[in-house]
């Protein structure tokens, strides 16, 4: 039933907005997942009929043979763009031990189709991607390191990652980045809320030239931090939820927690008063 | 190879003052093997003639299913002591969810030989064991929440864990504490040091009521405070293959990085100052 849901996602994100699927994110709550899990369901998205060149398959695992495994089967079935998170257990580590790590994913993995995107979440991760690394990975593997997901919540590094690397594909982890990430050169956004608010976001990127471009950036901004309000990968399910009529969009894995149901009563009609148009799959 | 020697170390340990061994902690890179690798490894362990009975578990997986799988395949080997992390991807969750990711695990695992001991590191998993938390799962699974291994490094913290909860068996993560810790009422400690220490702890631990017992805490403190000075994983692992005359030991895996030669060169001198046996399996 949550794979059927996550199928039917699926394809509502790609008919309503999204060039691209980050499957496997922190939002997916890939890190709940099993490996099996993980695998089981990424085939099923690509069986259903999405085109593996949109997925980018979200790979976070602190033991390299895991990363290994999962990668190898992704680009088996087609899929080559991986998001990786570093290896998030350890603390204090070096940037060369870092790199280590990726550099034997790589090696690995071994496939000429694989393309590694760089996913920096200190926020969560604790343990990021700090430049000397990027530039390391970037020297050595220059035709797999693609790009990076920015979820540090912090404009002044996605600004720097867009001005200091060149041909490298950077992407706020926010919409409420878009507007000015574009205007410097990103290459657009990967966020939770594109879960539910896909279609505002691709309007912005398609006419961040115009004049109106400021006004809907502001009405992102709105719905964004409405959601912002909770716990915001509990927040969107509840959303899905009421608008499908499908008390299984609600759930979630431990330890994360449901939305309340008074919560999510708040939550709706503050929705309502932004106009937001509810997700119905 | 390296099971090799790790069983070589699991027996040494043993004979040279270990009551028990928590296999698969933060010492053990246990979050840098497959699952596949961690079931072998407890396998070999257990096939080399250590006792289930003496083993304490480490299974620290962000998703219930792996830590299922992974406490299920212990205890069908006789292992029923399980040494458990909390899911320290997600951050800021409530006592509620973290509540329900153990009653989870354990309903799942189903087997009344669990006995689970908390592995409180935050400054590792950056996520705790917050004392409500651990009052919650005492009183819904008297039976099952055996203890706890608290690395926090805040005596004080361990202090609290010993005066508030009674039939808990509170183990600091250090041997620092190892004196002050059983006075008030410790069960024993779990430390990264004991890997080439142990018989100086047992020692104490076995004379803590004696005159003699500050002095040997004082000289367990300066055999730790000097292989702090390095990253512990590698130092430990250094000095065992200089011991052993055996290069596999220095093995880490990404993203830790070994010991320098000079760093492993000043490191011997100085445990020489301090008239330190070094571990010969």
């Amino acid at each position: 039933m949550v794979v059927m849901g996550s199928i039917a996602h699926a394809h509502w994100l790609v008919e309503h907005g999204c060039d691209g699927l980050a499957v496997f994110g922190t939002t997916s709550e890939a890190n709940s997942l099993s490996l099996l899990e993980r695998k089981r369901l990424l085939e099923a998205i690509v069986n259903s009929g999405i085109s593996p060149a949109r997925l980018l398959v979200g790979n976070g695992s602190c033991a390299v043979p895991d990363a290994v495994e999962l990668a190898k089967h992704a680009l088996q079935i087609g899929c080559g763009n991986v998001l990786m998170l570093p290896p998030f257990y350890y603390k204090s580590v070096s940037v060369e031990g870092l790199f280590d790590f990726f550099a034997e994913f790589i090696d690995r993995a071994g496939d000429p189709r694989l393309q590694v995107y760089l996913y920096h979440i200190p926020p969560v991760a604790q343990v990021g991607f700090p430049f000397a690394l990027i530039e390391k990975l970037r020297s050595r593997f220059s035709n797999v390191i693609a790009g990076i997901k920015d979820s540090s919540g912090d404009f002044e590094n996605t600004r720097r990652l867009i001005a200091e690397f060149s041909d490298f594909q950077v992407f706020p982890g926010s919409e409420a980045f878009l507007l000015a990430a574009l205007r410097l050169g990103a290459t657009g956004c990967i966020s939770a809320t594109a879960n539910v608010n896909a279609e505002s976001m691709q309007q912005l990127f398609q006419n961040w030239h115009t004049a109106e471009a400021d006004e809907m950036q502001s009405t992102l901004n709105c719905v964004r931090q409405t959601f912002q309000r909770y716990p915001m990968i509990a927040a969107l399910k509840a959303v899905l939820s009421i608008a499908n009529n499908d008390e299984n969009w609600r759930t979630v894995r431990a330890p994360l927690s449901q939305l309340s149901d008074a919560d999510t009563q708040i939550l709706l009609r503050d929705l309502e008063g932004l106009a937001f148009k509810l997700p119905r799959l």
